[in-house]
């Protein structure tokens, strides 16, 4: 049968993905996938045909990738991170209805929350929700509703997408929303370019997190009522007593 | 400096580790872990002293971590999917205080969550909420009201530890609560062994998994109210137009 991996490659460059997901791209002819996360693994899968589709054009970039796999390449579609968390895996199956000639095989990768978490430490070792603040394809209503929800049950929270040109104040709104359950004092980090050059950690209290710098490449924690700081490190007890 | 890895070993065995994962452990003189985890990885890194403990004596095994680092031989403290989710990552950084000539790096891996999304297709695409329903070291009340903010925000829900010998009814509980907020034709589904030999996925309704049968290999699935069901996948849209 004709195949399609959709493929995480996990936060960083190829060590940062599966031995699964290495063997997945090794074996197909054609990767595909958004330029910047091309040029990561490019250097690794030599002899590889390599198809690229910019930002913004993922419906294109899908079709493609049916496209290719219908004609009877073995095609993978990468994403950053997991394909299946704010990736591409969900609109792959959708778009796969149309050519049910192809099997489609989602392959995990570690997303930017567990990928983040691990170098700072130890924040969502408990019960923890995943929030994108962009509202290009979401409601900021709703998006506002799950942060107050997520904020009053005392859940971490890992924000993607938390800043853009257009966004710039949305993590500050996000931010001021959570305080209405959790104190300025909360441990909070930051993490920006994960697993890659210039990765950077910074640890604030949730008051200084409002007034953060962050971008695109940059993934939020905010703790819980448990979270503490141990030796620069954002550690959230699960509760064993020591 | 004296090292410990601690490392999330993916949700099955050898082959959904990450590249990085593989060489830390390579890198390691000793590897230790809970029995079940151990004996997964075991035949891939011939060579090393491999130590366990059972279930119950986390304390325990992190304690014979720095013991073992702490006497000069880099060591691996491996746990299933990610060690930064439900394990044992945070633990190890609060009793790495005691033991400040030992560094301690946290390596991620796949978490069930991630892993058992990807085997039935895309429920994670958009903004989810994990929750334990293991009540060990959490009281019920919490769980509870983490249930209900999450269903009433309309999250995707991933329940770890659904069940046990003594919880056998805390997924029926934890239906209930949702089922205040989202509709008894809710798309959800169950995938048990997730990367392991006898893994298997099964969808539900919301109303037919509060009847469900499940053990604590199994991790759970529930929708939110755009998530549907396409050719036994589960995919939660995120709103692209196609």
């Amino acid at each position: 049968m004709k195949k399609i991996y959709v493929v995480g490659i996990g936060p960083g460059a190829y060590e940062q993905m599966t031995i699964r997901a290495a063997k997945a791209l090794e074996s197909c002819e054609v990767i595909i996938g958004y330029t910047v996360y091309v040029d990561l693994v490019r250097e690794h899968f030599a002899g590889k045909e390599f198809l690229t589709t910019p930002m913004k054009q993922e419906v294109e970039r899908c079709r493609m990738a049916f496209e290719t796999a219908s004609a009877g390449k073995t095609t993978a579609m990468i994403c950053s991170g997991d394909a299946g968390v704010y990736g591409m895996s969900g609109l792959m199956l959708e778009i796969g209805e149309e050519y049910p000639e192809v099997e489609v095989e989602c392959v995990p990768g570690v997303t930017a929350a567990i990928g983040g978490a691990s170098v700072l430490g130890a924040p969502l070792i408990h019960d923890f929700a995943v929030i994108s603040l962009s509202d290009l394809l979401t409601p900021w209503e709703k998006i506002e509703k799950r942060l107050l929800a997520a904020a009053g049950a005392d859940f971490v929270i890992c924000l993607y997408n938390p800043s853009s040109k257009k966004r710039y104040d949305y993590l500050q709104k996000a931010c001021d929303l959570i305080l209405k359950y959790q104190p300025e004092s909360l441990v909070c980090a930051t993490v920006s370019n994960i697993g890659r050059e210039g990765e950077q950690k910074q640890i604030y209290t949730l008051g200084e997190l409002r007034n953060a710098k962050v971008d695109m490449f940059t993934t939020v924690f905010i703790g819980n009522s448990q979270t503490k700081e141990i030796n620069g490190a954002m550690v959230t007890p699960r509760g064993y007593r020591i």
